[in-house]
């Protein structure tokens, strides 16, 4: 028998409840305590947790947020703040360690790993998908159709007014969630960290403006811009208004936002949350650590949590391609 | 037999859609010739049109948008605008015209009335429910349901980060929005031009503060603040920055924007739309001019365009009253 | 200082959390005792309760289903389950009883008035909508729409096939579900109790199939049938295969059955919940009794238990008319 | 330059006008001409097509259904059939053809590629998920998410009754949807082919009879049944009848039927179908013939017709499993 912590940490992202539900059934299932920890890596160092049971997880697959709170730790930063995290796991007789969350999240749990006797797992939970070695992270899936299901919202309105929408996406600095929701809404610019140099803005700016007055003069359409955040150095309700002065035609921002991070996961997310949480336990009654447990091909996969944070996993090179060759001939239509 | 003209004019409002349908069955059951005029009064001032048939509405009923685009038009504003549109409407020989819109709409009708001998009809379109003498106007159902969709959503990343959201929802310069999406999203506080006085912004900014530190002290729970579009005077956005600084507790700004304007409307704006399609050609039947069609009491009336933008329809102070006595002790919660 | 009793009864409603939410706060304003007894009559019966505060209302304006469970109870058609309700009040010192619900379960509140000295207060919960002097049950709203969205996806596959789609919609024996949902689908024909006499089953099949044959002669689109439940004497899955039989077109039957009783209520919903909840509230520091809270023409109404359970609401004839002089013409396109 | 010819065919499924799309903006990239032909190989048969240029599959990337309307075709059993299709395809001079459908589809493109020239290519376009090769077909994800949503609505009123509800999803004879389904709605039970052998119907009635008496002994919850079409020989709503029976406790089915095959395809299947779309127009430019281009791993793959046929895709035995093994555990909670 084990004791088992757990805690999600970071961004929030549909679908880890979906995890915490399958932890907790595997945890019963093997017969092991669990105990969730509160607000992330806060919960270890200030010790806020409670036991968790079969009832506690009962209607919460489809659920957004998380039950056990998120947060960001700065004191995770300081060795201090990892002395009293480890400190809590040992006064609280932890074997095991289960973190939900993305690539900062990880890098908590590879300190912790270091001066930590127990076992560490992470489970990639975040919308931005940027986790290599996973195909997908939880959230990702919902947070893609929740921006295009705005985006479809947001067309009636581009295309009755013929006008410029210029609407911004999450994804941290990656562009997986730029590129699916682009493709997904058949937007006729999609602007991201792998295709979009802003090194020289003024020549950027040049372009854009002149494939919009180019391809809206014979048009009887709105023409949509996907575009990742963080992108445009001076942020995008800047850039729109830059192309409204540039070109003539009214070009409006839209900062899809925090509607992203929420909402009831899709299916997809709720049954990779769920295979990985089972995973993870399983992980667990064989003494793996310092690992994530991921997807790839359909199958689980273990990976050092070392690799999985070595760098970001790349938005498909056939995608981007895709769109550059083919998909933005419907501009011509 | 007599040759109707229909518009849409304005910001588009889901349901827009099914209005025209609703009026081009009709005009087939009255025999009546129907033709719309494309991007609201610009299309009469340009004249681009086409005849409206029966195999034109198929389907649309449950789109967002309008098949007949719509815009504002500054040359209405102008003498010789309104005298390029009537002479338009001389030329192709209209009997009627059916303008659906909102308020500003209106105005143009109103101009057009006074000198064209044609009759003139209104149908209320807009999501701000801000046309008085009618219980509402075609898309403010649709509206305030995409933006509680939105806000639940974000209630899930307000609840796990127990973090302050403001979050931004349509209106121009009426409450309607905010308050009905305020209370179904059991907002912690919903703040709009009906109760809350911005003259005096620091004072403003000092009760919300407070309020916000008091209620958050002891609670495990997001802070939601809906908010009317326009009412800050420096932007929302500003006023969230000024509540982190002053509280010390995250405030996350969220416009939600454009997403209100498009997307299927619910069943209410539907059949809203149909009863004050058919209304409206009924109307010219009975060669009424001058007129809106609206719907108070379940019951269709018709109010002369005059007293319809005489003044804005108010909030109910019901709705105010129960927010500020009773919904509000949630907070305590 | 009262105690007040809570039950919610008879089919689930969306939208019924809201209500008693929005008694929670209320109670709390008025200082008042608020206990809530589970699964309808039998938590009287039984004396199943729990007392309900602030924190047990967070988060659920926006759920489907009831917190209080519900359920038919036969006992409280005998006169000995009446007494045992009777005397958990009594025992547990109730001063007034709020019953949500349709019609049974304001039947049910009557026979309790009659013999207990509490007062009774009714609102209206029910998807039917067939509650009279009130313009909408808590509910309806959501209902219709989740029809609506359910059959704008089977339309995909009746147009794809040009084929034949009956639909059944709930509604018990009251055609308010099957008029709103019909007229805001564009479906092709809405059959329900106020317009469709089943007496001479043979003669309303052949006019039905005659219809379909002529209709579909010409025409590349799907027929949808927007039916009543308990409409058809042999039921609807009959009458498919009778039209099929009869017309040499496929006529495929869908009973949307429950999924129109769950899920996040609409806005309408939870404001007019939270709206009747406050109310309800309201007239129990008025001692008023025997009263169902309504609302009609956008204020709030009290009525006599015995007049909101008299007759049931009719639908609308000008939608009923409208639909068979006006809106039935799509079909010729 | 070629001259393409494109069909849609079989059950309907989310993603086909995403496909219909990405092939015409492709084959304007190649400069090949394009032609769409009705109701699937009917329209071969009775020459029924137009050209399909960009301007036709505007705004479609987000429909349901198919523009070119979809058929079962029993002519295509017959080698006259076969023989007028084929006529078709030589005097239209078409040089390759691609079919978007199911594993019926396919063996239709098999007969034609035996005894036509040109070259045949097919999509997998079925909500059923059954064809092997591709890791996913267009429409199954849509369909999943749709139900789950359904089935999330009827888990409220399960779950405020206390109640059985066995829910009838779509599959025709695998399991695909009713795992995948039954996983992300915390289905107390997931009845389908590769677990519940049918055989000994008393026997079977027996077990799940007896689970549902023990797990809904001392539990206030709803029970869910998740099953396959087509399972029960007496059909689901028999099933339904004799568990209530058996148990003494309420067991209602519902059937959720072509709300499966409709609606606006999620993110998943249109990016699929943008990129088998454009992988097939790309195998066009390569000669090949014969294949069907599915996408295993991430990456496209082309797969012999006849390999594609040959076996239906088996559900994962890890779902399975997890089921079997660990999620069933939430029962006792």
């Amino acid at each position: 028998m084990k004791n088992i912590a757990l805690l999600t940490s970071g961004g929030d992202a549909p679908g880890m409840n979906a995890a915490i539900r399958a932890i907790v059934l595997s945890a019963h299932h093997y017969n092991y305590n669990l105990i969730g920890y509160y607000h992330g890596y806060n919960g270890l160092i200030n010790r806020e947790c409670k036991s968790l049971k079969l009832a506690d997880v009962n209607g919460i697959i489809g659920r957004g947020g998380t039950i056990l709170k998120s947060a960001r730790c700065n004191a995770m930063h300081s060795e201090q703040g990892v002395n009293q995290a480890i400190l809590t796991l040992e006064n609280d007789k932890i074997d095991a360690l289960i973190v939900i969350g993305g690539d900062g999240s990880f890098k908590g749990a590879i300190k912790l790993a270091k001066h930590w006797q127990g076992q560490v797992i992470g489970i990639p939970g975040t919308i931005d998908n940027d986790i290599c070695e996973t195909d997908y992270t939880i959230g990702f899936s919902t947070a893609v159709n929740t921006a295009i299901e705005a985006i479809d919202k947001i067309r009636d309105t581009a295309d009755a007014f013929e006008r410029v929408f210029l609407v911004e996406v999450m994804g941290r600095r990656s562009g997986h969630i730029t590129f699916n929701v682009g493709i997904a809404t058949a937007a006729e610019q999609i602007l991201s960290f792998e295709n979009f140099d802003c090194t020289d803005q003024a020549a950027r700016l040049n372009d854009l403006s002149n494939d919009i007055k180019v391809v809206q003069q014979n048009r009887h359409a709105g023409y949509l811009i996907v575009i990742a955040e963080n992108l445009w150095p001076e942020g995008n309700t800047n850039l729109a208004a830059q192309i409204t002065n540039k070109t003539g035609i009214d070009c409006t921002p839209c900062i899809l936002g925090h509607i992203q991070r929420g909402g009831a996961p899709v299916a997809k997310d709720r049954i990779l949350a769920t295979k990985l949480g089972i995973a993870a336990v399983q992980a667990i009654t064989e003494d793996k650590t310092g690992i994530m447990i991921g997807e790839s091909n359909g199958a689980v996969v273990t990976v050092l949590l070392q690799h999985a944070t070595q760098k970001t996993k790349e938005v498909s090179q056939r995608l981007i391609k895709a769109q550059h060759d083919i998909l933005s001939v419907s501009n011509q239509g």
